[in-house]
């Protein structure tokens, strides 16, 4: 991975840093920033860490995490560089009316399409060119490997603190070492992190073995509902289940995933309960089909492989209008 | 690692080899006897490959699973040397009145207790001290890992098929990188793997998205006997359930790694009912929790993490024995 050298003389001759990130924020956006934040200030750089939004509870394992700040200090101002991580605009940091002296950015999600690009729309310079400097690999599975490599072309030597936010960040986007974006370099980082002090066994658990008794009561009610038509399996969660449990909507998270497991199973589909004849429903998909073209057609959106809308309809009415637009979907020519 | 001269030497000079592995296969087990027969193959060597049970249909995506026999051909007798893999009693890879010229163990699991070390029981040079070579290194993660180095050491070059068995093999017993077994040279090895044409997604979904809608129902049906007493999850199938569900006993697989997920649960344990009281126990823990010790108390065995045993009693009396084997275990000062 070749690093900008204007990134590094940037980072080695500017004294202060304002680091910000996207909103919701995850364990790249957070781990690739905290790793960063130390090992400049490892250099005896000034550093400040935004992010609009608050960093999840379960993230609380991540060195570091409270120095998250949420409102932008009052010290920062025109005269700070900007660093943004883990997107490549200002509007996903939730950043507005502010200017900054210069910006790199470091990030490997696909840039919005440029000026040149585009048919319509954005002039040059504008937010969608966004970056003195644009560091932007899309290749890379996570920004953590990216800001990894930085910190070593810088010279550093990583800490534990450090390895542990950058094993987390390649371990939440490479779904902990098992997703498609997995290569053989993202296992060597692993390693180097695992040398420097990162336990995988720790970090795994602190990822993924974090439930409540009640979030898991709400996993078997959900399941109990399973619904297998054709390739797709349905799920609900009602409002009574809430009561029934105690757990709570943010707790359905990955629910959907569950179902995934099975073989022959395409699209898996939570209904949850949102008021009377309202529901939102999380879609996750296999490889090919694209639940995203799917939410759309309701007005929702998402990615390929996990989207979502919500529909004003009885429960019937809308697994059946899931399935017409399944099938829809499913038996027309794929774009890609 | 260390490898014996002597294996390298025994493997150099043999020309056929009775390679067995033990009953209840899993992905080390299979995965690393299929590849250490690729790679004597491949130096000009004859290999059977026994393991007296069939092979779980979801590991049919193993290069090679094919080659297994189920009963021992009339062909092997005295005159074949044996390896046996991933255990190291002839008792534990259901081999009973064969007899052979010499033969070699490699595995990583804890040998059961020599005659020096027990009070009563075994004489020397019985079943606990078997295997003229006796290649046992617990702390290796898997015994993929230490044919691995097996196969390097002997010059052979790691073909796909072989490293997509290594790969499997490594994941199947590191949870695929998130037990506390897993080093920095497991990954190594993986990204080794990788280089060598593994793919970690595809073994990824080949080994946790296979299920079958009757394995997935036998799932929900075991989570819905959930109860959690203490820090221990008790989970229960019952042979009834199979019936019920058209699902198999090797289905269970995994089953008690699911409560593992709730963030006060110690121990997972799942209850699989053999006969009229008769109970086999897959027990799961995190952290510094040794359920090893406590399948030792009923005569089972496995690692610090994943351990079993088997016991007569009713299903309420055996819950009762385990609970007070997990006080007993948890209350008293560890030794490592």
């Amino acid at each position: 991975m070749i690093i900008p050298p204007e990134l590094l003389s940037f980072l080695k001759e500017e004294g202060k840093f304002f680091i910000a990130t996207h909103v919701n924020p995850e364990g790249d956006a957070i781990g690739s920033s905290l790793a960063l934040s130390m090992a400049l200030e490892s250099l005896g750089k000034v550093t400040v860490l935004y992010d609009k939004d608050s960093i999840p509870e379960f993230y609380y394992f991540l060195p570091g995490h409270e120095k998250f700040t949420h409102s932008i200090p009052s010290v920062v101002n025109h005269t700070w560089p900007l660093i943004l991580l883990d997107c490549n605009t200002l509007e996903r940091a939730g950043i507005e009316g502010l200017s900054f002296k210069y910006s790199a950015i470091i990030d490997h999600h696909e840039p919005a399409p440029r000026f040149a690009e585009r048919g319509r729309g954005a002039r040059p310079g504008t937010e969608k060119d966004f970056g003195n400097i644009r560091w932007i690999i899309p290749e890379a599975a996570a920004t953590g490997m990216m800001v990894f490599y930085l910190i070593k072309e810088l010279g550093i030597n990583i800490t534990r603190e450090m390895a542990i936010n950058l094993y987390s960040a390649i371990a939440i986007d490479t779904g902990t070492f098992r997703y498609g974006n997995t290569t053989a370099e993202a296992f060597r980082i692993a390693a180097e992190l695992i040398d420097a002090g990162a336990s995988p066994a720790y970090i795994s658990n602190s990822l993924y073995e974090t439930w409540s008794e009640e979030r898991f009561s709400l996993l078997i009610m959900a399941l109990n509902t399973l619904e297998i038509r054709d390739a797709v399996a349905i799920t609900v969660v009602t409002r009574e289940m809430y009561k029934e449990t105690g757990a709570a909507p943010e707790d359905t998270e990955s629910f959907p995933n569950f179902p995934g497991i099975m073989k022959d199973i395409k699209v898996s589909a939570l209904f949850r309960e949102l008021d009377d004849n309202y529901w939102k429903i999380s879609l996750r998909s296999k490889g090919d089909i694209n639940v995203a073209r799917i939410a759309t057609l309701f007005e929702g959106g998402g990615h390929k492989n996990a989207a979502g809308y919500k529909i004003k309809a009885s429960l019937e009415s809308a697994k059946e209008a899931l399935l017409r637009a399944y099938y829809g979907h499913s038996h027309k020519p794929q774009q890609t």
